[in-house]
């Protein structure tokens, strides 16, 4: 299974040229769009978003990720093994978290490979179709990254290497209005409150427990915290933009 | 086949995960998008939409149906078996009118399940994926609902039983600014006037028979009564909302 | 491989529609999104993005494209045969620019064939599913097209005979803001200015060339001039909208 986590918008033609790369080097192999508007040009908010994301999906799934401001620049092309599922894309932190939390599981550290591999026509701007629809198909097809294994020192020191075990931060806005955070919610006390745009927030197991209008935050299906309105839309009546801080407090 | 109808909206990472389920529980069988936009909370329009879209389906077409407000709360999950076809989702009144409809055209009195299984995890606000589709691959792959079968009194008791065969609102807004009602047109007389926001609108065979800018309802491809401008905008140039009323005159 | 490319937007019930003939008529065969927000109504804008897309797909593609705003009028059905690929949807300009850089690299002179055949359920504002998809499906099957061939003087006068064979204006604007022009980027000169909006925009590689907020044209992946702002959004940041004027100074 190739799985697609991209920004690049729900409509539009790059999904659809990714996806025909794929039906000819990857022929019969399922491929589902699992997210296409993560955070713009966000690569930290999505390595969170992806960590949550990732776990349910199979061994050998392979993920295609293009989160890629820098594309055309100097960042590398990357190819990672984390937790028993394969990464695709570009070398600027989107994978950094997934990597921490298969090491901390002790899932087998993770392996990173710089993908060498240029196919014969790179654009400037779409790696995603040039560049990384190959080696995902390619690792769909039970074959190696096209490339050498990064020594583990210069994975240490890798793009997001200081980023936080979890976001305090909204990471995403849903359909709903729903504010997704970068936190888990298994890290957070069941008193705990979160504090976003001056609101005192305390956690509910759902949204048939409480009455209509409501603001509170629960775990949500994903496993992270996320701040919800009852029948409202959370990211409009409380005041959340994607990035926003949360504060966690009486924890 | 598997027919999703959704009111996940065209992003986000709701779709996709339940796909993930549906490629794992019910490999190779196709998997269709066809509405991720219903009216978002309100299963009383998207029962008539769905409705109106389901004849077309072939037979042993399974739907996967959430437009699930009442998530997590007392609502029961429920599989349906209605004029050939399978619906599994909610029981909010979401398949009401493919129920009432079913038993009308005497495709046979149209069963319901009440689905005892529940997965070894359990969301409490994403059903859609935990539940729903499990039970959705299970259906797809031939075998029968997991759970006892409704008596024929509770059927008859079952949400939206007081709804009405055809619903006068506006139940769909298109991408092209088309507002299409909850009438089948073939309950309307020809010279039917509807009068939405203060317009009286009159019957036209289509687009192409009318000058630019004229207003006017038409039967739409799946037979539904719906609003248009020629060239325009209807829900912007007429004012017209989600919900808004639609009086039947000169019938 | 059947790709669609219309003007229905991303959500909504038409591509769904459309893919469920498809599953029914062509079974087993890859069905891709290219583009589901194509400038609506806009047969033109539309016809140069084709043109720029179409090339990389593998020959015996079927393209199911439906910019319509005929439909139900007098226009023809048509099955295009140009550059290896077919083309199926309305005479209305839609093929004209495939066609005509299929005649002129020589790839055999493109064939138009009028579809004769009718469903025997056709609706007035429906014809992607009604009649385009089943015709695109058996193409995909590998039959010939239900109807009789254009004679070679009908089809020197086709809807679009009179467009320029690259197109200064704005054909669509993505995700990110970019402004995607009709002009093939090989047609100007590495010192061509566009000058769109009252801004006199110069060449760059590409977005990582450049200090955050310049204005620029690039050549985008499929090959067309494309007006884009480092870490901005060039429509609303330089006033540009679908359709606007592009004038090449400098050339």
């Amino acid at each position: 299974m190739i799985v697609l986590f991209t920004d690049f918008g729900p409509a539009g033609p790059y999904l659809g040229q990714m996806k025909a790369v794929l039906a000819r080097d990857a022929p019969g192999v399922a491929v589902i769009d699992l997210l296409s508007d993560a955070p713009a040009f966000d690569a930290r908010s999505s390595a969170y978003l992806l960590a949550a994301y990732a776990p349910e999906f199979p061994a050998s799934t392979v993920f295609l990720c293009v989160v890629d401001p820098g594309v055309g620049g100097a960042r590398a092309p990357l190819a990672v093994s984390a937790g028993g599922r394969w990464y695709v894309g570009p070398d600027n932190g989107l994978f950094a978290i997934v990597m921490r939390r298969a090491g901390a599981a002790r899932a087998g550290a993770p392996k990173v490979w710089e993908i060498a591999w240029r196919p014969e026509r790179l654009s400037a701007t779409f790696h995603g179709r040039d560049l990384f629809a190959p080696v995902a198909a390619r690792l769909a097809r039970g074959e190696s990254p096209p490339g050498d294994q990064r020594p583990a020192e210069r994975v240490r020191t890798m793009a997001g290497a200081d980023w936080p075990d979890d976001l305090a931060r909204i990471v995403y806005i849903d359909h709903y209005g729903n504010a997704v955070t970068g936190l888990r919610a298994e890290t957070l006390d069941a008193e705990a409150v979160l504090r976003a745009a001056g609101h005192d927030l305390r956690r509910a197991a759902g949204f048939s427990d409480l009455p209509r209008g409501a603001p509170f935050w629960y775990e949500n299906a994903n496993g992270l915290a996320e701040i919800a309105v009852n029948h409202g839309r959370a990211a409009q009546d409380l005041g959340l933009a994607l990035g926003a801080e949360v504060e966690v407090v009486n924890q």
